[in-house]
């Protein structure tokens, strides 16, 4: 027997080695199943103009508003396959609606994996009709590992709460982007909780912690084809429905957020080889837009990526992703902060007698840069992560 | 005695070590004169809204139009530096001016180094003095050489012809972007010439010439402070003067396309560790500005040029930066070649028998990747490195 831990009321999960993947110590298929009719479901997806044909289905059920089930396979990713993995990917979301007795409608499916091949489907059926056998309220640890790829460690968090006198759980579980196989850099996030929400306050709190979080991550720039956040709400909590601004919706949308930033983290950190996971945050930019763009400039250059893989506070590799980030700024107003050590102050260098607490701050895992631009009102953060040997070991020595 | 090659009427120039970098095998300074009055000046500079100040410097400069001594020091980059930094800057110019009995007005300066760093005025003013005794019409190599900062070969290329019969040279001189100190990651070019032109012909046939050469590197993305590309024409071959649509308009750019394609081509594959140099082109987008975008994402893209540096043809990668390059696609109308090999058709991998050509192909060092979106007319090109060990190595090493 599995230890009981993890269980969310009303939900069931299943994830074992279905065949799609060689190595059979490996699962390569999950699913996460409501009891009930009535479970609500929203989504946020990859914003890439190539996406897989499971991006298409999964935005069609959203759309509609019920999610039952959750289908996802690993190995795969039946992207860049045109009508033939469009037709599979309608062919597994019809397949598992029968088995489970649900209209298609409610079935979500999700794929990770390789671009270009198309899904083994016999294999993928054989795993969907086993997968009752395998399903039970228990299993939630075996759909984290089975929506794995080449992540090094399971992703996964829970929280409770109390709303209208009624106890409440939120899990989530994650894989990352930017993983051993390149081709396997999609970003997978799943919310399953027991909370009745009505759908517009779901969608907003959902949308908002997901745009503070999962959204903000940035381990090599490059945005996968399947990228795929879900939640499904199934009510069994019975607690009385509240308002965004509620003080029982800032509970939730607090704990959400902190859920979600979570798998930010540890999918930053476990992106391909790296080292640290570094908030940048900008203040002062001419408007939200502005900082995004110094925020990902930064993020984004390499050369201050690899500064942070060799703990140096290479303060000039940040004031030229400021310059070429495209917003509108003045040099000699630009501060900048390496954790609490101002490095640029009006634009220029700070001289500083020893380097030393600098340089111990620089060797932390978790780390934070600060920019202030003097130019207005427009913040914005991410994460990002380094650039290591690592990195160029699992993406040149990859083979397609 | 030197060699007399590459020598340039009417042009002088040095190239030594004055005390700037620590190795007093390394050269740190370079002077390029010309004998001529009216010798005109052209530039092209960084877009990095941080910029050094002898850019400022030499923006002045060009706007005035006549260019009769660059002075190019190596080792400190002057960027960052505030006040006192602008000041060093028309110091430098004041005092060569001095020496060279010329108005400072006439006086180009550059730096290349360490971003933060203030100049050692007193050596540099003592190389300055020096200079005078180091210069000659056959000190060509000296300059390319004192260019130089952690490029691990000199980068020239020299062009004649006959303009109403008379011969002229065209040379170029440039130093690489991103190099071994990647807080030298500064492009420098300059073009010596004793053509005679009028300005706006000048103007229109270099700044055509650095906008489809110069312009489009993409080694790391990273937009340095101090980015200066420098034209001095000082009319001695006496040729008459001609338009740029005329025959010898086209012929002269033609041929300083070609020589600037050729340091492209060089400072791309001399960048930091980069193994090869792929030129990534792009047609049938919506516009230029679109297609633009498109080939950026991919150049720029960690995936794609680890990919190349481990010579596999992973064209899913490929299609994923175009997705996320923001630029209107459709999935389904994408082709995709490497080299002559089409890989993706109509927005599917196409299946091959064997992968042995693809394979082969993928080992050169100059290669092509071509994508047709099939929307519009745009089209845009530009060169990319793949990213290496090397490059790590030699940036996250590196320390400020």
């Amino acid at each position: 027997m599995k230890p009981k831990k993890n269980t969310i009321p009303g939900f069931q999960f299943a994830g074992f080695h279905c065949g799609i993947k060689d190595d059979i110590r490996k699962k390569d298929i999950a699913f996460i199943y409501s009891e009930e009719p009535n479970t609500l479901v929203d989504g946020v997806f990859t914003t890439n103009k190539v996406f897989a044909a499971p991006v298409t289905v999964c935005r069609d059920v959203v759309k509609k508003g019920i999610g039952r089930l959750i289908v996802i396979n690993s190995g795969v990713a039946n992207a860049c396959t045109g009508m033939k993995g469009m037709q599979d990917a309608l062919q597994t979301q019809k397949v598992a609606a029968k088995e489970y007795a649900l209209n298609p409608n409610e079935v979500l499916v999700c794929s990770t994996g390789k671009i270009g091949d198309t899904l083994p489907m016999s294999t993928l059926i054989k795993g969907i009709r086993r997968s009752k056998n395998e399903m039970g309220k228990n299993y939630f640890m075996d759909a984290v590992r089975g929506i794995m790829t080449t992540d090094q460690y399971p992703k996964y968090a829970t929280a409770t709460g109390t709303i209208s006198g009624k106890k409440y759980t939120i899990a989530v579980l994650a894989k990352g982007a930017g993983m051993l196989c390149p081709n396997m850099a999609t970003m997978l996030a799943y919310v399953v909780t027991d909370l009745r929400f009505d759908r517009k306050t779901l969608k907003t709190i959902f949308r908002n912690a997901v745009d503070k979080t999962l959204n903000r991550i940035t381990v090599d720039g490059d945005t996968s084809t399947n990228d795929t956040v879900l939640i499904l709400a199934n009510g069994r909590a019975g607690n009385k429905t509240f308002s965004v601004t509620s003080r029982e919706g800032k509970q939730v949308e607090t704990q959400l957020t902190a859920l979600l930033e979570d798998m930010a983290r540890k999918i930053t950190l476990d992106g391909e080889g790296a080292t640290k996971c570094c908030r940048v945050e900008i203040k002062g930019a001419k408007n939200e837009s502005e900082a995004k763009k110094i925020a990902y400039a930064i993020g984004n250059s390499p050369l201050v990526k690899t500064a942070l893989f060799g703990c140096d506070p290479n303060w000039g590799r940040i004031m030229a992703a400021v310059g070429y980030s495209g917003a509108s700024i003045v040099q000699e107003k630009l501060n900048v902060w390496i954790g609490s050590h101002q490095v640029v102050k009006n634009g220029s260098g700070v001289k500083r007698k020893s380097m030393d607490a600098l340089n111990t701050y620089m060797k932390k895992r978790d780390m934070d840069i600060k920019v202030d631009c003097h130019m207005g009102r427009g913040e914005f953060f991410i994460f990002m992560s380094d650039l290591t040997y690592d990195y160029i070991h699992l993406n040149a020595e990859y083979h397609t």
